[in-house]
């Protein structure tokens, strides 16, 4: 099977396609974080990212990009997440039939919201959610829009790096979180794009370092068993075919944090910082908050990844 | 006694002051919230504040216009919340001394806040605070920086609402918490200052409704008894000498909201906005968020006055 890769430029492609309709998203810093760490740090802010979270960019981008009998026809896909919230809205923008796949175990609000944007929700055991996507697509010629395993999400994500890149200048340092790395692969081709230079850094759950070792190893490695990170939007087992070969041309590292440590973080992020993002999102400033960053006095931008969080079920971690 | 009430000109003074240390803080939108209440509504995220509130901006203007022997002297105020720590960093940031009494049952994380800001704590009974502040101030010639009812913290608070309108326009209202009125007496300066036919309107409260009754009889009307509000921010009994004036010439109206509604207002701004903010800055946006404000299509700024919250201890609101 010969691969569509996106190129770097893909992602500037991109932008062009979301810019009316994604928010460009603010760029917060901390003098606090700064002085703590010793560096200067960017904060992609993709929590104010409509549905909350990045994935909104590579669903736009990717339905967007479909041919008319394509969108006549209608999109699937099988998420729990953030790609179920933003597909189904970015398929309502574009005038788009959406059907998600969700687990009979998915949180009745992430269901709620899904549902108010239009798609069509069918629930099914989490063991069959392929099966049953895969059926979608052969019986009603739906088109799959794979959460992370496709050129058009992984050129949208990139949308959030490049808009950091533009804004605040030149970084050494950009770090974002990886479940099945769509977020990182796209991060790595913006920065090829436009800055070379910098170097772009994975970080994921030690409990879950599929993608560490995929990296390492230069082929697919999958967990054999879900982790139960707190880091619930990066317990994809394994990362797509699509991304593995941007993280090995692209991607400086990948390094692995502790649950504690992404606890910690999110503590930091909320009560200093006053942003509610999830602790997916933590994951990625981990390692310059823990100083494992050297030498000090670089320039560092952190993509956080979203902000899709049940208050109540997260406050236990901020009890003393 | 003939009080020196602030011009509306104090504000713009005042900002000139705190421009080199503020933060300018951001402006956010949001699609959803404009399209659930018919107008265009613009935050002004004093969250994002240094020491998480607008309490800085008129701390810092106090104690910058300070005579020379005043700030070798050094300054003290009572308070257990926002002004505290505001007062702290900016003595320390203009090389003052502050000595800060708090109440005994005063949680021990902003205690710690406070006297991380370098100041110096006293803590005591509750009903003794104002007494231990006199004392404080006879015996070591400390200026008592009070936390509403000084002419220089009304100038200082009132540019946050001075930015917003600078930033966005035109805004047909404008909306603030009410406490001791620190802040709702400094935003109707700004906006007499600048657009003096936008509409300024405080909001409080129902069980903890002075500031309403002062303004419309004209005289500083004193619960007997401390509110037990979940808008711990706005439990103050009395509105300041200085404020009453300021609120009876330049501000439109002053609304009551129950619990009820700050608690969802409150969910709102946390789950889809995405912004840790106090309960009492989720007051301001009661009224319009609750389709209260009529006719619809008005431009509308809210001034989210801080986000200094125990998120363990605020997490029952968010439980089904």
């Amino acid at each position: 099977m010969s691969l569509q890769i996106p190129q770097p430029t893909a992602v500037l492609e991109a932008a062009k396609r979301i810019a009316e309709v994604a928010n460009h998203t603010p760029v917060h810093t901390s003098r606090t974080l700064n002085q703590q760490t010793g560096h200067k740090i960017f904060l992609k802010c993709e929590n104010f990212q409509r549905v909350g979270a990045f994935k909104f960019r590579g669903a736009y981008n990717a339905v967007s990009q479909l041919s008319a009998a394509q969108k006549a026809a209608g999109v699937v896909t099988h998420s729990s997440g953030n790609h179920a919230q933003g597909l189904a809205l970015a398929a309502k923008l574009l005038g788009v039939k959406a059907t998600i796949v969700m687990p009979d175990d998915a949180p009745a609000i992430k269901k709620a919201a899904t549902a108010g944007y239009g798609a069509t929700i069918i629930s099914c055991p989490a063991a069959e959610r392929e099966a049953i996507c895969a059926q979608q697509v052969r019986e009603h010629g739906y088109t799959l829009i794979h959460p992370y395993d496709n050129p058009n999400i992984i050129a949208g994500a990139g949308t959030a790096a490049l808009e950091l890149l533009q804004e605040v200048g030149p970084l050494d340092l950009l770090f974002t979180p990886v479940g099945g790395a769509g977020l990182l692969s796209g991060t790595a081709l913006a920065a090829a794009a436009i800055q070379p230079h910098c170097r772009v850094i994975g970080v994921e759950p030690a409990i879950a370092n599929d993608a560490q070792q995929s990296w390492q190893r230069g082929e697919i490695v999958r967990l054999t068993a879900v982790s139960n990170t707190i880091a619930d939007g990066l317990r994809t087992c394994f990362v797509g075919e699509h991304n593995l070969p941007i993280l090995r041309q692209y991607v400086s590292n990948i390094l692995t944090v502790t649950e504690e440590e992404i606890a910690a973080t999110l503590r930091f992020l909320w009560t200093r910082l006053k942003l509610v993002v999830e602790p997916s999102a933590a994951v990625a400033l981990v390692p310059a908050f823990m100083g494992k960053i050297d030498p000090p006095g670089q320039r560092i931008g952190i993509i956080l990844s979203g902000g899709n969080v049940d208050v109540a079920q997260i406050a236990p971690l901020f009890e003393d």
